[in-house]
């Protein structure tokens, strides 16, 4: 950041920033007046809330929840009870870790996967198990193998969860299969016996809501026993307002209630305004219209992303095209390295574009070796011209390194 | 809260929330309205910033602190570069102790002291021992036996901190004066070299802007080697809006880093449009003339609750009086319990009353008894009618349970 503020012309592809000109300025003006124009309401807004949240907006979160799903209502696993709303969803997921999880406890992540995540567990020296993942999520195999190796080395007791990152995936745009979610939950669930304890499957949705290809796919949540394994987390912040920084989560019991006790100790509730910011906008309809905008205008800066990587990215270069979300993937021929200390990386800084490197977004899983030649391309914060520009700008850096 | 919502003649004493008619309804909506009638500024606000928090609103809140403090504003104690903001000083309070302390270490703090705090220390398995307090705060005599014996005991290099709630404690109103802080900070450097570590003194100064009694105090930021051993905890929630949970902390490396840590961690960073909104009033004026406003107001329910005590209270009640803040504390004669099960506690249930039970104030430590005869009494949330009706019934319980 400090970097790309110093420097004017540097195009980041790094950030995870959403879309500037995307941002709901005329919605939020519209609701908060409406919020704030009733001194009952107002004062409600400015006045402490309970800790798991407002009541409206967990009740509409649910709602939504049921309905992308394709659920009844009446189905336990989406009732509002069940559910906190946090500061973004990576309050959510700090909370679920620190909830579950000792020091040299394991949790197993998508390999490659959200380093902020992978920065939470080893902050709290939490081991990660990288499972490779397919086209469509998870490697099922790699799965298996891993757990059942540590079910050898009698690890499994430490296993606490499986961590995915499920809809159009930080880092690699990549989306996980409901056929690969049942099957994941199912061997967990086959493992528990030997572990001593649930292994939970936590599903963090946070790109789910920028579809813009493909079909709805289910969560975790509409799978069977669902209401005792899978804690699902959610946000607001990328399809509305990353501003306004609310994110929920869904859990199980007794998972719920150490959730509840620690977000007492961390702020005892999120900020009631923005709470009831975000349960207007979904009650008004505001929300469900600008996500239509912002799905709309995230296609196309896809389709810019990919038509420029096309032209100019050299045929030695993979890439993977998501479905939603904000990030292509690509993979240098394994020759060259990206990381930030590379001759990929530093070439790209002086040609005035940077991306980030594939490294940092795995874990440090002695298993194997950390994968040193791929890059995360956010088309989010950029604009247009600034996708264009820093596809090219790479492409030239590529063909450089390649060549030399 | 919900025993409260479920009875609407139950007089609640007991919630620290801040007085509902005098939320800054008005300027909030003429705050955001400049904020989000800019496209540049709107969109900043909906967007993410950084972790540390907006320069703007640290800059004026490091501004703010040093003119409190009569100090120079280049004194480095109150740089803005030393500042994070958070989710209320709650989440302060929470990042520093994760920072600092292990399981089974002791932080000393006052007896009684916040209850909250003191879950946040018992939920990560760290001891508190109590140090008595006089009418201006710390018991200095029991701090130095304290430190001496944790010492004679080999326990001192398990002591991390002292956690003052320096203007008008929670729960009992008292204010430490500048003197004993001084005092305080120079005790603590003299057993550092014991501990093998600094000893850091947190000052929790959460209640500071509401004083309407008194002289304004000194934090312990102005006091020699500040920079380097006190960590302040501020907040905006209560002077302005409990609703937009903005805090903040200001400390010492490497304390500083490791808290900028655990926040990118916790949530990258507090809500940007609450930030803009104070960095708005703050910069407006609008803050300081609301302050002023909110004081006079507590001020008013202060002398009410204070001259309905004078009539109601027997006077084998002892009592204590703030200058700030929103808490009474009372003390009954010692064989009349206050806790939630105690005969008092459910006869004022009955008569329509509650208030917070003294004994959830101190701290388990195993080397004194615990007090169980006191209580909180909130003037902040109540109405004034209500806080005369409630000091009325309790004066009526007192007498009740004292003649049986």
């Amino acid at each position: 950041m400090a970097t790309a503020l110093a420097r004017p012309q540097l195009v980041s592809l790094a950030a995870g920033f959403t879309d500037n000109e995307s941002l709901p300025l005329g919605e939020v003006r519209q609701l908060l007046r409406g919020i704030l124009g009733s001194p009952q309401r107002g004062r409600a807004a400015l006045q402490y809330g309970t800790t798991a949240g407002d009541p409206a907006l967990r009740r509409l979160t649910s709602q939504r929840l049921h309905t992308l799903d394709g659920q009844p209502a009446a189905r336990r696993a989406y009732s509002p009870d069940r559910l906190i709303i946090t500061n973004g969803s990576q309050q959510m997921l700090y909370m679920v870790t620190e909830a579950l999880c000792d020091p040299g406890d394991i949790v197993l992540v998508e390999d490659p996967s959200y380093f902020v995540y992978l920065g939470i567990l080893q902050s709290h020296g939490i081991r990660a198990r990288g499972i490779r993942m397919d086209k469509d999520g998870l490697d099922l195999g790699r799965l298996e193998a891993v757990l059942g190796s540590l079910k050898r080395s009698g690890e499994l007791r430490r296993v606490k969860m499986l961590y995915l990152v499920s809809y159009y995936q930080n880092p690699t745009g990549r989306t996980t299969s409901c056929a690969k979610k049942t099957a994941a939950l199912k061997m967990l669930r086959q493992f528990e016996r030997a572990a001593g304890h649930p292994i939970y499957l936590l599903e963090d949705a946070a790109y789910r809501e920028l579809r813009f290809g493909g079909q709805e796919i289910k969560s975790a949540l509409a799978l069977q026993g669902a209401c005792d394994r899978v804690i699902y987390a959610g946000t607001y912040s990328k399809p509305f307002s990353t501003g306004a920084r609310v994110g929920f989560g869904l859990l199980p019991e007794p998972v719920l209630s150490a959730v509840l006790r620690i977000k007492g100790n961390h702020d005892f509730g999120s900020s009631n305004l923005l709470q009831q910011l975000l349960a207007r906008a979904l009650a008004s309809g505001l929300y469900e219209k600008h996500l239509a905008v912002l799905r709309r205008r995230y296609a196309r800066k896809a389709c810019l992303m990919r038509d420029a990587i096309k032209r100019h990215f050299p045929a030695e270069v993979e890439w993977w095209e998501p479905a939603g979300g904000l990030y292509f993937w690509a993979r240098l021929p394994s020759r060259l390295k990206s990381g930030m200390s590379s001759k990929v990386f530093q070439a790209a800084l002086k040609n005035n574009v940077f991306y980030v490197p594939g490294e940092l977004c795995y874990a440090d899983d002695p298993t194997r070796r950390k994968p040193n030649h791929e890059m995360r391309l956010s088309f989010g914060g950029a604009t247009e011209a600034n996708v264009r520009k820093g596809i090219a700008r790479l492409g030239e850096v590529f063909r450089n390194c390649l060549r030399s």
